[in-house]
């Protein structure tokens, strides 16, 4: 089967996209080269559940990143799509304002009894954006610690000023941080995931930091009591605790994964997991900080819109009504152990990495990109799209799952069969995948 | 009748708002407060054309901002809402890249052919904090020069760092721009529409100006060629000439308003006035200028859904297909003529300003801004939307324009007398409309 043949319109369409689109895509994840350079459909013409049909007519399953994290539900959820679609027909956008964005906040304060206020964004790095300025506002002070990835504004990138590798392990290796202005250098100091010394270090060497931001969990456990020690931190030199919940939020329980690990923020905030794919973002937090919002000007037009809102209250009520947390959990326990032994039964040296409802996995060779690259090759040809990461969706059902381990049945001896030949590059069809961010022509 | 009693849910409703949303709305511009304090009915059920139905079931016209500004084509347009309806229903996120993003990009580029590359967002700061991005990245400088409003993120708001006087007339008086990092101070330089000599000022005193930025138009005409010549600074500086198009874009004509006056920036920015009230944002620019995106890191989930790009080319057809601008100028000066036809008949002094697709009318007297809220609340009494502005609309047919003259044929008398009697203040059933930004309790 010759891929090329198979999406040629998608292939076609892409290389005009990087003519007129610097970078092809708008995010980086997205990216065919990340997937399979050269040869990726690159393009949906329809979707629905965890099914994905390309422009060249396709069938694909998606074992890969359902929305990048942003379809917990599945595809076209017929439940948040009449919400979206009655929200529409009555009119998305007014002078007045829509009073879902009312009921949501009342949702959201519900699930988090800590928090007081709510604002709203439409995508996850202005939410971020927005967080860090009342955080800002409130506290007076302008340094923040920060541990993970936040999105692309000059608050987060600026990381990058005094020193390119801050961002290191956070975000992508040595970025230049181009555009964003120097006189943000030194505002922010970054700590990493589980390591308290970090952030001690930090705090015993600087005595104006006013804000902490971080996802309280991601790929790894909160080892030794290392978000708790955080939040005792931010107490001792009164620095708003933000919580960054936009990909995990919603996805290991109802609600921010900051509730299962009993620990709360003075902030939060929502993006990915709360709306289904329809663009949204939410910041909660403590009635006295984010009243500092007033003493700022934070204020945008398509905030206002009635899509946004309507298709998080239906989501979340969804995920309540089906305790979809729990459903992510079992199935995603389900693939990775099913993974695992086909890993096993093929002699294919497999890392399994992360929680069940976000499993992130990697082969232990040193040539592992190539493998993951030939392994997206021949689960494409086996009519799945599959990558280093597998989010978990309500749409996968049992039949799903036996799908997906077939075709892995199919190809962990092609991998197996050329890991021990030697064979791997050889057996691409194409470049490598990247790894990293890197300029496209 | 009491205005009270009339609106009772939806004022009930935004005062649990302002106790859990803080500011109470997510845009200033929508803020009750600025319409009529205490008896706006703040919040809608449905819209449909120029009408709209708030929570107690009262149906408004709306001659006030139309969705401030972001529905051209009048609310819940079957058109628009047809094929977002159909983007939703087809799914509208996916690991896949939605095709519509390469269309748009065309689109975009076949209507402004100096430019060559095309990113978006989905909403106006968020796209204007893109192209600041961008330039700066490709000018290796951090100064901006800039003129006129450009929404709420840190690269803007520091203008008022340096000056708390510096946003006076681009933005809103006095405001305190905390939050805002203190080492973006004197990275902005303010100049004012229509004034060269600031412009020239700022050049002579600073050699790294590396972008400018300002709205080719808006409620003024450029006199004695000031674009043309902030353009020959630009050009001689070698500084990114950027336009935010995002109020003006397409309501004057199809494409930028640069078109009109004949002008080319290196980049544009639109957002409101493409996708009729779907979020949506998009910068355009030369190739070269917009290829520095590659340069930085840029990226966010949300830009990639497909209901944006959807409603943007199929309101961008539209208004091509019906020639839009054209009916929004002609409509625009009708309801001006008309307007002034009854101020004059009444005895009222009004000052009718700006192009006729967005007219901005105000009283001439000391006391204006109470009796501009009686105007607004006289004219709720007969059922219409009003304020400090008039955003035409394709909805707005003649019937609609006799309705609102009607209206203001009742409402004028009242003003007359009341001002002749002295008797404004004591007429309002609730506190004078807030002019600016006020902190809410």
């Amino acid at each position: 089967m010759n891929l090329q043949e198979k999406n040629k319109k998608g292939i076609e369409l892409y290389k005009r996209a990087k003519e007129i689109i610097p970078g092809g895509t708008q995010l980086l994840s997205k990216r065919p080269e990340m997937f399979l350079p050269d040869l990726w459909p690159s393009y949906y013409q329809k979707a629905k559940g965890c099914y994905v049909w390309d422009l060249d007519g396709n069938k694909y399953l998606d074992f890969a990143y359902m929305g990048i994290g942003a379809c917990i539900l599945g595809y076209a959820d017929e439940d948040i799509n009449k919400a979206a679609k009655e929200a529409i027909d009555n009119g998305s956008m007014n002078t007045l304002n829509c009073p879902e964005e009312v009921e949501l906040a009342e949702l959201l304060l519900k699930i988090h009894p800590w928090a007081g206020m709510v604002r709203y964004a439409r995508t996850g790095g202005e939410s971020m954006a927005v967080a860090i300025r009342i955080a800002r506002a409130y506290s007076g002070k302008d340094k923040v610690a920060f541990c993970g990835y936040h999105g692309w504004s000059d608050w987060y990138l600026s990381s990058n000023l005094a020193n390119d590798k801050n961002l290191d392990g956070h975000l992508l290796s040595g970025l230049a941080p181009n555009g964003v202005p120097r006189g943000l250098t030194g505002t922010m100091l970054p700590f990493h995931y589980n390591k308290i010394e970090e952030l001690e270090k930090i705090v015993s060497e600087s005595n104006d930091i006013g804000v902490i931001v971080m996802e309280p969990m991601k790929f790894q456990a909160d080892s030794s009591g290392f978000v708790k020690k955080v939040r005792e931190i931010a107490d001792k030199i009164k620095a708003v605790l933000i919580f960054d919940e936009i990909t995990v939020g919603f996805r290991f329980n109802i609600g921010g994964s900051h509730l299962k690990l009993g620990i709360n923020p003075d902030m939060a905030v929502f993006a990915k997991g709360i709306s289904n794919g329809f663009p949204m973002g939410a910041i909660i937090g403590k009635k006295e900080i984010m009243q500092s919002a007033q003493t700022s000007f934070i204020s945008s037009t398509y905030w206002t819109e009635r899509i946004g809102p309507t298709a998080a209250i239906a989501t979340i009520n969804k995920m309540i009504k089906e305790n979809v947390p729990e459903y992510l959990e079992k199935t995603g326990l389900a693939i990775k152990n099913g993974l695992a032994k086909k890993a096993e039964e093929h002699g294919v040296k497999l890392h399994i990495e992360g929680f069940p409802a976000m499993l992130h996995i990697s082969f232990d060779y040193p040539n592992a990109q190539a493998i993951r690259t030939l392994y997206t090759q021949e689960m494409l040809k086996k009519g799945v799209l599959a990558s280093g990461g597998i989010y978990v969706s309500l749409a996968f059902k049992e039949e799903h799952i036996k799908e997906f381990l077939e075709a892995v049945d199919e190809v962990f001896p092609i991998l197996s069969k050329a890991i021990k030949e030697n064979k791997v590059e050889q057996m691409l069809e194409g470049p490598i995948a990247h790894t990293s961010f890197q300029r496209l022509n």
